[in-house]
């Protein structure tokens, strides 16, 4: 039976020539990259020709200010907890927004625990951040500003550029969460004015499990992971290999189609949104009009919950999400939606409609049209919807 | 051209049967085990069908105990820093040995450079800990005792049964890196009395770039890594599932067959041991005769530099190494080495000559034939051999 996948955010396929590349690599039998045998060095060549292709994808100069990790949770705890802690004598104050991905707020909250001070600043209606908000956050002992590049709920991308800005005329150091933008979006390390960067492999359909950091020569970060010397000292610990060459292949890849993809995924993204109309009533688009990723659209769906559509349309054999794959199995109402003015219970009828560069106009015509049933059924049965509706 | 590989300690080679199952997960594209679809579902019981052969080969009883990792090295620094924040407030002592990996040193001398207070024990002249020892260094600020299981470049085992029941007594918790153990050896978390134990799935022939963390019911030990509430909250970021359902393989291959592959590896460190004094005199064998890993034996031939026999024995294709990868390109001499009571020209002389199921006693012979005349061209250069020769 053929899934129409409509929930990329939570996990994207691995493309077909990526997969080739997993599997050569995986029937080569790398040795380890640090081994100072043939073997050894053929895999270190490996290693680096991936770590060439991720740099191009970001516009990094020079590729050995690219880490690779396990993925985008390992890159945000590496960067906000390695700057904290290499910064601590300096200062313990750091400014965040309140609509970051767990992996960021999570990091911050345990760094509270030990006694660092927390600015979180809120955003528009759109899930935006004013930039001047950033500027009037810092101190004196701000150490570190993170603000992620793009929304995984709504899509919306932040005016990442002027921050930067901001945090290099002020000399703190800004931590970008782009995990669900390299790879989707055209994004350049230097015109950003980021010092680090997060990033994952599956973003642009490489596999799970593999991510990168972008750290700026210079910039006083701590290693997350202490051991040996990989990754120029950088990250400890014998190197993914097949997850990296896949990567490498990935982000090759990503910089080849870009133009296209974009087009490909924006026809999506507009079709789904124009049609919207013709197919349901009463829902609010929580993405942003101009500034957002061309793969997402945030629904907020009136008299329904959510968790409700998403198995009801599981039964059709379509998939979509809620919220974040990463707080699934929480009964609390997404902080995201909750920030940018949303209700308990229209937050809690929100749909992540995410695609990908395989889906199809014909995809997002099944999506609308089993939407339209099941959310028909279930106003039926809810009893604020008909008492609404009577009254 | 084929390649004797006995620098197994660095890499292993996947067995054939993990990469097949590798993949076969690489082209069923695994959706994110956290989604709540029927896709979401099918990888959340292939991640929990992993961690089930996992915990059966530590003999765990728990499945929920075991925590899966980007590997050894992640599982270190997630138990040491993990135990050291979560715990500071009731003491900041660390009791560890002087031959720990890299992992184990550099997780604990950053803790060391925030605060924490530390002991670490000698050894004897086969690198074994004194239980006692560790009994005498835990004080009433002790939170963690943290003891290797075998040694990566020496392969001595350590008596941790005996370690564990004086921590237990003593209530502290007790991080035993078992990296080089779990898959080789059988290894019993109850019996060793273990509270965490790291372990890396290369040991056991499944790919680099996953590894696990038991952590017992009950210890209290934060995340590294910190965001989604995977890995029923211990470890956030979406799994490498492709490497973690390899690694399940891997591990029900190794508790199948590990009565047989011990004979078969203890035979050839029979045949290298027996054999040795045929193809070369003047050397120590720095491995433990009685408490050591089946698979490697550390040789210090007098008169020579490691490094130059790993290079020319490259040249008649077999793989063999000097110390841990990790180190791979510290002009230091090896800390183990020097702790076991080496002086620097011994340790620097050293080679680790490690094997794998795969290889058989004719690379044994082969390598011991190559060994003869490397060694040999080497000494006929050795101002220091010619010296001490004619004398």
């Amino acid at each position: 039976m053929k899934i129409i996948n409509l929930d990329r955010i939570s996990s994207n396929p691995i493309l077909p020539e990526v997969k080739d590349a997993m599997i050569a690599a995986i029937r080569k039998d790398f040795a380890n990259p640090s081994s100072q045998h043939t073997p050894g060095e053929e895999a270190a060549e490996a290693l680096e020709k991936a770590r060439q292709a991720v740099a191009d994808l970001i516009h990094c100069e020079n590729p050995r200010e690219v880490v690779f990790t396990s993925g985008g949770t390992e890159s945000v705890n590496h960067a906000i907890k390695g700057v904290a802690f290499a910064n601590m004598e300096q200062g313990k104050h750091i400014v965040t927004s309140n609509i970051e991905h767990n992996a960021v707020i999570r990091s911050i909250r345990r760094l509270k625990s030990m006694g660092f001070k927390v600015t979180s600043i809120s955003v528009d209606p759109y899930g935006r951040v004013n930039p001047q908000d950033v500027a009037d956050a810092i101190q004196e002992d701000t150490i570190l500003v993170s603000i992620m590049h793009s929304n995984n709920e709504t899509g919306t991308i932040q005016p990442i550029e002027a921050i930067g800005k901001i945090t290099r005329e002020k000399k703190v150091i800004f931590h970008c969460d782009a995990v669900d933008s390299v790879g989707v979006v055209r994004l350049d390390v230097q015109k950003l004015g980021v010092d680090l960067l997060s990033f994952a492999s599956n973003t642009f359909y490489g596999p799970t499990g593999v991510g990168g950091l972008y750290i700026r020569r210079g910039t006083k970060v701590w290693p997350l992971l202490d051991g040996g010397i990989q990754e120029n000292n950088k990250r400890a610990g014998a190197e993914n290999l097949v997850g990296i060459v896949a990567m490498g292949v990935a982000a090759e890849l990503a910089n080849q189609h870009m133009e296209s993809r974009l087009d490909h995924l924006n026809g999506l993204k507009k079709k789904l949104l124009d049609e919207l109309p013709e197919y349901i009533d009463e829902y609010i688009i929580n993405t942003h009009p101009e500034f957002s990723l061309p793969n997402l659209l945030s629904i907020s769906v009136k008299y329904i919950e959510g968790e409700s559509v998403v198995l009801m349309l599981d039964d059709e054999h379509i998939s979509v999400s809620t919220r974040s794959a990463c707080a699934t199995g929480s009964l609390r109402a997404s902080h995201v939606l909750l920030s940018i003015g949303r209700n308990h219970a229209d937050a809690q009828g929100t749909l992540v409609v995410s695609f990908g560069v395989d889906n199809t106009e014909a995809d997002i015509t099944a999506f609308l049209t089993a939407l339209q049933n099941v959310v028909t059924t279930l106003r039926n049965i809810s009893p604020l919807y008909n008492k609404i509706a009577k009254s």
